[in-house]
């Protein structure tokens, strides 16, 4: 079959191998459609959570086939699969955990204590096992999350960002009627923003310096869109929230994004991490923190959050489709796909299929 | 009445001046015993937290009347007070808070929205209202604590510094049977580690530089008490929680003790934070906490937390006893007090009383 194989930093390839037979406790699915993240970007571009070294768990190193955001049908099963049957539609739940120890045991089995590779190797499908850009992949029975009917591929390949996402709404314990503010309008600032709306949220702040970006939000329907070029955003937050707001989502993930965020925030109010640092971070916890009584929360991935997840694309499907700005064939993942995100800031989320 | 009035750094008067009738909604209390706090060396050394320009609430400033961890026998009652007579024994909750604000109106009057000062003057009786170093204070009704039947006036006085740490203890919502680590051995380290203890925790590791507050710590009971200067600390714990402690408490607030604090945090474990940090911390976010699951909480003071703190001083009268470790007249508050507890580390809680 085919399969898109990452050797390592700037080094994709495009291959024909075998695929093997589900294990006992697998299903084997023709993928559908495999989204293309910032995190396969990084891959490319750095060689970011690649195994070099055999992975704790899966004992793989590269090449692996990339991708991790991804739906399929099922087309066998292993001979333990009770759950699933051929021709079910199902969104990729891929994450790599061993199901034993005290945090895959109470369920946080996305801090999974047994994978923490020294190199730090990602744990998913797609990073430290094969994933989505391919024909075919074999997922556990447990990862593969059954599809609501009629739902399209597309919606289910987005399930997995609008996890990671949902998690962070889960962490902050979003209402409806309360106030957000969004640092960062890329793709998993977007989807805060959409999953923030389908919470409930009153008031909704989508914060970025692209005006690409700050055009995308608009089109989805958001009309408190502000960039920092046009003058002092927590003003204007303040001038319609004078106390600030309930909760203010950091997905840009830079110092100075992350202080506009603790400024948007009530006291007492919560900043909730989406995205991921590259550097390190300074804080005043005393007056910036305690003294303001704000809660800082981050999440990882998700766990037992892909039902839900699947639930609000579906009740939501005309708003989510939004999201999706470009289909691809696989044979064209890096040219038109990876190398595209980098450069194209109209691009919210590139779907790659195998059946174009 | 003799009272202590701070009129800024480096300046403390023993003075005698006139005490108002109480409010319609206050109390008059004759006051019992005082505890010295570190802020109120702050206070001394630096002029910390006190109001140099009108409070926002209370109008005051400089001189008032220092101290906030007090209690005392109710002397006078205003027209309006319903719960309290003369002759009860309180325990003062000395924040300042308006009533009437959001955060008011929701139970956090810890941090309440009408109170920020712009000189960073502290929301507290003893900084930007008269305190306890004194024979007499007009107290609020509903920050007057009923005391237990029996509880001593030490014990009464000792449960401000004890609501500080039981509110960390909320936060993180320590269970009984979790193992914990106390960063820093001062007085609210060893009150976190008394309260642990009385919550039911399983190990309770206590880590500081000074021997003789380790000592303190073994005398209170505590075998497993860590220093720096003899060993890693870390892998001393992981010795006996191999995966880290469900629970740290910072309790020193500065970089060194956070970074060892934020490694003693299993995954998906809490970092609590109880002490205030003189400087801004760096962190990497991404690597020692997202990945890790840990969340960091903060609690500032306390609310809606006197009653169960009294509870638990009561049902641990001897144990709680033993952090006071001093007594000294009102006349002798700096001498004996203040400047006794920037040099001595041997004190952990003196206690001060007009009675002597
Ligand atoms: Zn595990
Ligand atoms: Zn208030």
């Amino acid at each position: 079959m085919k399969a898109a194989r990452i050797y390592g930093q700037k080094d994709i390839r495009i291959e024909d191998i075998e695929i093997a037979d589900p294990k006992q406790d697998q299903v084997q699915i023709k993928v559908k459609y495999c989204g293309i993240c910032g995190s396969d970007l990084h891959a490319y571009l750095e060689g970011w959570g690649l195994p070099t070294q055999p992975h704790p768990l899966t004992k793989r190193t590269v090449p692996v086939t990339l991708g991790h955001e991804f739906s399929g049908e099922v087309v066998k099963v292993g001979s333990k699969v009770t759950t699933l049957k051929v021709g079910d539609h199902v969104a990729v739940e891929p994450l790599i955990a061993c199901g034993k120890c005290e945090n895959c045991r109470k369920g946080d089995y996305n801090f999974c204590n047994r994978v923490q590779a020294e190199d730090g190797a990602g744990n998913f499908l797609g990073f430290s096992d094969d994933g989505g850009f391919a024909e075919y992949a074999n997922i556990k029975e447990i990862f593969a999350q059954k599809m609501p009917e009629g739902l399209s591929y597309e919606l289910g390949a987005l399930a997995e960002p609008t996890a990671v996402v949902f998690e962070a709404i889960k962490k902050c314990g979003l209402r409806a009627g309360q106030d957000v503010a969004i640092e960062g309008a890329g793709p998993i600032g977007l989807l805060t923003a959409l999953l923030a709306k389908s919470a409930g949220a009153n008031h909704v702040f989508i914060i970025d310096l692209a005006q690409v970006r700050l055009d995308k939000a608009k089109e989805l329907g958001f009309k408190h869109v502000l960039s920092p070029a046009d003058g002092d955003v927590v003003a204007a937050v303040k001038k319609i929230c004078p106390n600030g707001v309930d909760v203010a989502f950091e997905a840009a993930g830079v110092q100075p994004t992350f202080d506009t965020a603790l400024k948007l925030v009530k006291r007492t109010g919560i900043l909730q991490i989406v995205a991921l640092f590259g550097k390190p971070i300074t804080i005043d916890l005393t007056n910036d923190v305690i003294m303001q009584g704000i809660d800082i929360y981050t999440t990882l991935c998700y766990n037992n959050s892909f039902r839900q997840v699947l639930g609000i694309l579906n009740n939501n499907r005309e708003l989510f489709s939004q999201v999706v700005t470009k289909k691809i064939s696989l044979d064209n993942l890096l040219e038109e796909g990876i190398k595209a995100l980098s450069t194209d800031k109209e691009q919210v989320k590139i779907m790659v299929t195998p059946e174009m």
